[in-house]
């Protein structure tokens, strides 16, 4: 089902109990972008990957929310389905609330039209939100804002404007009507549009001569005014209406925390990183803070691609997009759950639509439960109650660029091994073939480039690490400019894994990253594998590259590394 | 008439003739926002406006470009109009073009949809742009990418993929659909979506079977692949077409440029800085730099809200947004000229279409005749040869906040007296009261918050000036923490004219300054002028302040030199 300013309070309440009764909550959210520079790398730690996402990815604004509330009768065991799908815009709703300015990305924009989102939907039927912050920063406003005009009433003192001569006509012409309605001629008039500055002085002439007459409103609209009878409603009602109508949708997001159901979500750390940040409270600088903090707000979250990466599911599975896997779960050794969607309110299976959060929800949930029952192959109605082998993925997310490890909510990341890593620094007219040559005896290597003079190489075949150690690390034989550190050494002395690097390459990876939060198989994330296996270039790939062609066309790299991170399943 | 990307290329050669054969261009533009934080004073200098303007409302994306060509019958004196309006969006053409990230202001985007901007067009229909910047790396990065894989195919040593065994069957489906295209038996095939990975290997599978078959092409497309009969364009030539299309709308703006007919626009400065930034090249930092630039790029320019400020016509005009001044010259003593409009390519003034940037830049020719006509009551055909009143305003930019001043692209800018104008510092608990108390015996004064602890006061009595100096300027009486300068000595001192200074309030002026581009007087406008004259609060008055409420609503302001420099015509 929809949900647009129109009908948000009117469904709320319905929302609020289907949470209540749920199972389990599937989220999805669509974004204006996904990076502003800030590029995630394979061998950054979750801790960096957090900072990169919370320093590149915040300014984009979350436009979709889709939520889809799946419940499990505990008598035929048939899960039974509700999804909602939120526009989301922040339009301020007074002078005195935030004007937020928020980034696009031009390929995430085309991407949604192409995936028929609707702007003009969104920007004039879009919920509105405020994180606790700026809504208490609003009601402190609004409240000095009565509080001043309390003492302005009282003062006496007050002088008047003299009225331009050449404004006169239009003053008195807006008095007669406004007679009219005070002598109960005309239930309303409307006075025509005019600049603020005559507005102003119909408002005083209105005062003066009806200073005491009391049952009279005149007011504002559209750049002109109307009068009518009737009283206003006390100040601080109105003011509390409409924060509460500012609030908006960050109800339905406080609500989910509070309920604390189980929350899943596919590749689902920078949906969740926006949840938090744009309806809840601002993400912490802190790394060990911020895993407090989500846990805190949501204590159980399963991330499903985290579940894809396991071995036996991965030998199984052709992609870990939400469209592949749906095409992989319909058939054996997968089984589709039998979902009761309500009418209106839930999808039809064949009625695709990826990229729309309510479907892209929904989908996820239909994922979910034909993986509990893959892993768990005699839960034959994928229940939750007493599900085992579902407890290996609860509180962790998914890390997009390094599937070996994931940001663990509970416990210390795990720390696989970086031993085959190294980091070198090269002048910057080298590119690829120049370290890939200096690298040849060591077998093959895979590149991944942290700027014009810096990069990742890491090892296809990791024992051969401590003879790059003896031959590269301390070495006086390396050309000039260039040197080589272990990964360990590295972050020791660099400090390099406490404060994130953003990645300076020019275009590149951003739309690696981007087809990665799509869901879809990049051929980007292919094309560093060209070389070492020495496939022909193939038209797509050459369109693939970016501006720094040359080093990345070039680049050293074997398809092990590579695969074992990002695509090994794919 | 609508022009969006598919019928620009149509279009473009009858531009080129319209422009060609054009007595003047009217444009205007619509924005994804205003500025960001970098909120334009009363009294910065023209240059520091220009730096403000840089600084902080160039992120923001130009979307629509209205483009109004009139041309005058030299027998019968009558004016003919064609009007264009442009849907702009820099959609990247591949992935070497820049994927550019531009902000929004949400109440920028709530303004345009409330007036009907499609956003679903603009994003799905817009014309894609580069600069000259843009393009000439566009062009380097594709070039390089050529001789990339130019070397790459020489390259005789390339090893194959082995093909993971559960992909083989797709593979193996795949080429025998290319086979059917090669024996002939069939002229196009479709194959699957897949994985890049998949694709990979089926290129590879298609390159060792192939290998010496011409005239068969093989491409991806929306994540599947099709194989037709068929010969690809050359590399270069396909580039050049790509990068053709990339400039797309450019070229428009690189015609009216080149071609140095008279540009009329309608309080245009912000107009002027996208057009330049987005389309030909980067805005220099450098103000003088800038002015010669804007000078050799546009070489005759007016600014009909410029006109609007000169005295013979200020007295007539109730208000000088566009709107108001359709209102006032469609009455005495204005003349509201006939203009031909070319049928499905011009408007109907009744058909009111305001922050269309079409109508708009149609409305701001129409507003110009008359103007002209107004200037030079003999001149009956508002004929721009030989028209001598025009020549006071060309080359002249309107500034919205110092009416009393201009960007004079051609002479030094005029430097109206800055006299009764002192800046003062003060402790962050002080408010207007505290000021205005402290500048009491020298008259009524009007506060320009610069900062929290800082400011602009003006005193309404010019003739005071000397008096504050000696008794405010190095008092020892001065409370703790509080020090005033004369203007002059204040610029003198902290070289404060040189860089712009970014005005910190945290809401305030955005919503003004907002209300002024859009051309509507706003409430805003009048608010810092309520307690000189001390009139009552007024409802509406009350609603347009900001989170600094109290300072902003205490302010002790006089009319007098907020008109002047703001509203004196509305």
């Amino acid at each position: 089902m929809e949900v647009t300013k129109s009908n948000f309070e009117e469904v709320f309440p319905d929302i609020v109990k289907e949470i209540e009764n749920a199972s389990f909550l599937c989220i999805d959210g669509e974004f204006t972008g996904l990076n502003n520079g800030h590029i995630v790398n394979a061998f950054d730690t979750p801790a960096e990957s957090y900072l990169k996402i919370r320093a590149g990815s915040m300014d984009f604004l979350f436009i979709q929310f889709g939520l889809s509330i799946f419940t499990q009768d505990d008598k035929t065991g048939r899960y039974k389905n509700k999804t909602y799908v939120f526009y989301l815009f922040p339009r301020p709703i007074n002078r005195l609330a935030p004007d937020i300015r928020f980034l696009c990305q031009t390929s995430s924009i085309d991407f949604l039209v192409s995936n028929n989102f609707d702007f003009n939907k969104l920007f004039r039927e879009g919920i509105p939100y405020l994180n606790s912050n700026d809504e208490s920063q609003l009601a402190d406003a609004m409240e000095v804002k009565r509080s001043y005009r309390a003492n302005q009433v009282k003062d006496s003192s007050t002088q008047t404007i003299p009225v331009p001569k050449q404004f006169k006509p239009t003053i008195d012409n807006a008095m007669k009507k406004i007679d009219q309605v005070v002598s109960g001629k005309e239930s309303e008039v409307k006075i025509d549009k005019c600049s603020g500055f005559v507005r102003k002085l119909i408002y005083q002439a209105f005062e003066e001569k009806y200073k005491n007459v009391d049952g009279i409103i005149l007011k504002s609209e559209g750049g002109g005014m109307f009068c009518k009878k009737g009283v206003e409603d006390l100040m601080e009602e109105k003011d509390a209406k409409e924060i509460a109508a500012a609030v908006g949708f960050s109800k339905v997001i406080r609500e989910i925390s509070a309920k604390g159901k189980l929350v899943v979500g596919h590749n689902m750390l920078l949906d969740i990183c926006h949840l938090v940040q744009r309806f809840l409270d601002p993400l912490p600088a802190d790394y060990h803070e911020f895993k407090e903090m989500i846990h805190t707000l949501f204590p159980k979250i399963v991330d499903t691609k985290l579940i894809c990466a396991e071995e036996t599911i991965k030998q199984n599975i052709n992609g870990s997009t939400l469209e592949m896997l749906m095409d992989t779960i319909s058939k054996p050794p997968f089984h589709l759950p039998e979902i009761d969607g309500e009418e209106g309110y839930s999808y039809v299976l064949s009625d695709v639509k990826y990229h729309n959060a309510g479907y892209d929800a929904f989908i996820t949930g239909t994922v979910f439960l034909s993986l509990i029952r893959a892993l768990d192959p005699d839960n034959k109605t994928s229940s939750l109650k007493n599900c085992k082998p579902i407890e290996k993925y609860m509180n962790k997310l998914f890390l997009m660029k390094a599937p070996d490890t994931c940001i663990d909510l509970v416990n210390p990341d795990p720390e696989p091994s970086r031993d085959h890593v190294f980091h070198i620094s090269f002048p910057k007219h080298w590119n690829a073939n120049n370290i890939q040559k200096l690298f040849s005896p060591f077998g093959s290597t895979q590149l991944f480039w942290l700027s014009d003079t810096t990069a990742w190489v890491s090892l296809y075949q990791r024992d051969e690490s401590h003879k790059v150690i003896k031959a590269l690390e301390n070495s006086s034989k390396l050309p000039s400019g260039v040197t080589v550190l272990s990964y360990q050494r590295f972050i020791r002395e660099k400090g390099a894994a406490i404060s994130p690097r953003p990645n300076k390459r020019k275009h590149g990876n951003e739309n690696a990253s981007e087809e990665g939060k799509r869901k879809k198989s990049s051929p980007n994330d292919m094309r560093s594998n060209r070389n070492t296996r020495k496939i022909s270039p193939i038209p797509e790939e050459a369109n693939s590259c970016d501006l720094e062609v040359k080093k990345l066309e070039d680049s050293a790299n074997i398809p092990g590394s590579e695969f074992d991170i990002d695509q090994s399943w794919g």
